[in-house]
């Protein structure tokens, strides 16, 4: 979303600043071929996976991150939403491919807007299938964590610290509730 | 979504298809500047908005379109999610440029994938805080139904249809989940 419109992505002309028809906010117009090109908040998927829930072998999947940014940090396996997959779809893909886990997805759990990225980060939380993992290319390496053990002075993002919260507060309470917030 | 990419937005250079590194699918890649032109799934949001929920005079606020696709049919207020808003900030925002109505948001009520168009529709719950309508330049016409005249046939998407029944449902189960699926 940072990227400056400069060029039609159609025709390649040059594009205007125009409010379009029945619109209220400037957007970068194409006066070749009437091109609007058309800029939305974009969907993080991922997941809270856990392993033996409620039992005593309990414990979190984190990644440690091996690409920027927060290249060494810990996060929940998330990213991109792509076309052709649900939300539930692209964030079991995005854990696949992160931490090489299996999961089975136990439900929605929260949608975290971040605006000022122009991102919405949704989580689904998520039943680890087996502890067959192997960390992707972007990862260093998985780590299971116990509640306690959560490294939370070394989380990469405030949407994975946030999303924690939440689970280890609903999962204290017994019952786990559908989260809308913003983080700023 | 439906736009074929030939264009470099950011520096006008025709696009290749390429592998970006440390992906797994075919982008349009810029050449000359590098840029990589992500398309990914746009949300689409909006509210259920009811009258007097639960008393005498309860009734459910739809819009009737003004514009394609679906003109004349009967739809809840919902758009495009923009840059520099929540998803309950947009939901509002449709709500009050479609209808003219001014809501408190309930909580957030369903996320339905509807993959083939790249795009998700999310709903709110929302409580109408007054009947001072008017219909925007999208709307030909507000209409406020009980249950019993929702016009079933004559709804706009299906994803407005089941966004109602999933409503309806919960409404005389007494008890509102959080709903995610996806429509064909």
């Amino acid at each position: 979303m940072a990227v400056e419109i400069r060029f039609c992505r159609r025709c390649g002309t040059p594009t205007e600043q125009h409010i379009p028809d029945m619109e209220d906010r400037l957007r970068p117009c194409c006066p070749n071929c009437g091109y609007i090109d058309y800029v939305n908040p974009i969907n993080v998927v991922g997941t809270i996976p856990v392993w033996d829930e409620g039992g005593p072998d309990e414990r979190i999947l984190l990644c440690r991150r091996n690409i920027e940014p927060r290249k060494g940090y810990w996060t929940l396996p998330a990213g991109f939403l792509e076309l052709g997959e649900t939300l539930g779809e692209g964030a079991a893909r995005e854990t696949r491919e992160e931490a090489g886990a299996r999961v089975e997805l136990l439900g929605l759990f929260s949608a975290i807007d971040v605006v000022h990225v122009g991102q919405v980060h949704v989580l689904f939380r998520a039943r680890l299938l087996d502890l067959d993992l192997e960390a992707g290319p972007e990862t260093i390496e998985n780590g299971l964590f116990t509640i306690d053990e959560i490294p939370w002075d070394e989380l990469a993002f405030r949407t994975v610290r946030r999303g924690l919260e939440l689970w280890v507060e609903d999962h204290r309470s017994g019952s786990y509730a559908v989260h809308t917030e913003a983080v700023g």
